[in-house]
């Protein structure tokens, strides 16, 4: 447990160095036109853009100086050096890496989207392999009232690779697009790090002791350097964080599910993204029009955010969309209004359902209440996890 | 044997991916404001920058996917899977990622020194750590002249460390600042690796084949990448390939030969960077004035290059300056004009100084009269590794 001490340390120092660097590198990004304009300000300031990019390769680098730590006693007997743990951290380190580098690629040259999809696939190789080769479980438990049908356990075989190579891209974009306020992607990525910390503790007493270290030893050093880059990010924003952020902190937290074997607790913790994402489908696949920006609109004279809207003209209102729109007005998840010629609904997203169910607010009040829904989830998600795992599954 | 056969024709598609990408995607870089202009043509076009990040990609992309094959047969067994082996690769390619997302970086926001030779050293822990577990050899062999007064061998412990903490930071730099004219940087890479492929097929058949094995799988697909990028940097350049190609290529060269134990044979094939780095050392270390560009000059005129020059003013002709010049003179390495008030040399890069030596030349003949020195040495470096290693080592 000592080397969770040097990590702890180790952790402090690396906020304290991303902290730093963040304010003296930001005209950098600046000079290098890596700047954008707040859409929900009154001002038209150059932020820097992509400092997602500082704080991820503190991380990286906090990791690398403390590799000779985690293998402390193992470094002096080396026959008994246990490579296949060091391939697995080397593995997860390279995943990272490999997101940082397309992160940061992305936020500088714009890549399409069938790049973003194809280069976490690619990126999730080598651990993919090591999962394969030290673990290859690709075993389901089957809950307890669905045994009757589909027995004790399944085996899926080549499709878990299939679904842990999903996760992967799943994760880096689902946190890239439940985003556009101050502080968002930051908070909710701290909220998930802070819980699979808080799951980790847990379950550090029992018998997955070693695979939830592990994680442990990924999740400390992010966490310490994501908070530096929050105190920066939240609002009013002196920073951007970027893609890079977003894919950094997707590809950790696949990382950490599939190599210490808790991906599904890990997608607990995703529920808002879920929702977001499941919500989003309709506009992501361009069904329903979708505007460049699906951001707030923001009211200067008020100084408070409201959701923002997109027009389907009544002669494109196909009979998938016209199917849509009735679910989700049944479902009470869109302000709809409509007139002779068109429908105006809101932009379907989890900032903007919040929006509409609470009202018009301001930018940090939004952000506060959507960090508090990521906590409820949090909790729900423990909820799942503890008690009412019994019913599911043996204890 | 048959995977060194899947990774020539996976190299080959690189080859193709590579040189179908670069066109494609270089208007990119150019909208991001990646370009720079060609100092020694007449025209100011815009020539895309850092391309080298496509390549890189490629490269990485290609050792990703051939990972499944170099393990096949023990993909299969898995009980006796070479974890170590596996480490081993694992920690090459960090390295080589960690230098592409550094390299990237640099070419985008124009970082400082102190981060250049810094994060070299951090990119190559996990390389070291691998070192020690797997090997941990740190005794040089004597040569046998100088056997008398040091013994057989010795063993410099952490130093060798250090040694190899600082071939990464050598190899990453040292091609950097071999360069300026087109197709010079990706010439001297392609000899380079050429020689090392040369050099593992001769070894194949000796008790090392398992390292130069692993040497391979890293170079051919290196190789095959960078033949295309060289296809679009040859002169006259339609892409530029910045820093991110130069810190890739000098980390690969690194990794290869500390993880294939041949290090030294490494910096044989690296003679022409160390006489440049030697001969710039006053320069690089502003003992001489040294202008922000050290490239040769381009006369319109003639559409020749000549060697570029600096003045020192006769004022300011310390004594440490004084010996320096005295001995470039008397070595005759330097072109110098003197009168009343100042002293005029070339700048000290071997790129001037086979200027002053052969006179004015077209550019492409330049890269070219460069290159052959490099196969020239290559070839010092197998006459000193093979016949002439009888003399200095047992066979």
């Amino acid at each position: 447990m000592w080397s969770i001490l040097i990590l702890v340390i180790l952790s402090i120092l690396s906020y304290l160095v991303t902290d730093e660097l963040i304010p003296k590198l930001k005209d950098l990004f600046i000079k290098a036109g890596l700047y954008g304009v707040d859409l929900c300000k009154n001002n038209n300031k150059k932020i820097p853009e992509a400092i997602g990019v500082i704080s991820g390769c503190v991380f990286l680098v906090t990791s690398f100086i403390f590799i000779p730590t985690v293998f402390g006693n193992d470094l002096i007997e080396r026959e008994l050096f246990p490579h296949n743990e060091f391939a697995e951290l080397l593995a997860a380190l390279l995943s990272i890496c490999c997101m940082l580098l397309l992160g940061f690629a992305d936020d500088v040259l714009d890549l399409k989207w069938r790049y973003k999809l194809l280069l976490p696939t690619v990126a999730s190789l080598p651990l993919l392999v090591v999962y394969y080769v030290n673990f290859n479980s690709t075993t389901f438990v089957i809950p307890i009232p669905f045994r009757q049908w589909l027995g004790v356990s399944i085996n899926i075989g080549f499709l878990y690779y299939v679904y842990m190579g999903m996760l992967a891209v799943f994760c880096t974009n689902a946190i890239n697009i439940l985003a556009g306020i101050n502080g968002l992607e930051v908070g909710q990525a701290i909220v998930i790090a802070a819980s699979i910390i808080i799951f980790d503790i847990i379950e550090l007493r029992g018998d997955q002791f070693k695979a939830h270290t592990f994680s442990l030893h990924i999740m400390i050093p992010y966490l310490a350097t994501t908070l530096a880059l929050m105190k920066h990010n939240w609002y009013p924003s002196k920073v951007f964080v970027g893609d890079t952020f977003c894919y950094v902190s997707g590809m950790t937290f696949a990382v950490v599910g599939i190599l210490s074997h808790f991906s599904k607790t890990v997608l607990l913790f995703f529920l808002p993204q879920i929702m977001n994402f499941i919500y989003s489908v309709p506009q992501l696949f361009h069904i329903i029009p979708c505007p460049r920006h699906c951001l707030p609109k923001y009211s200067a004279e008020m100084d408070l955010l409201q959701a923002s809207r997109t027009v389907i003209a009544k002669k494109d209102l196909t009979f998938f969309r016209k199917i849509i729109v009735q679910v989700l007005t049944i479902l009470r998840l869109i302000d709809k209004v409509e007139d002779k010629e068109s429908i105006t609904i809101n932009n379907l997203t989890l900032i903007n359902l919040v929006l509409i169910k609470l009202g018009p607010m301001s930018e940090d009040r939004l952000t506060v209440t959507l960090l508090a829904l990521q906590c409820c989830c949090t909790l729900l998600a423990f909820l799942i996890r503890y008690p009412m795992a019994s019913y599911f599954y043996e204890t």
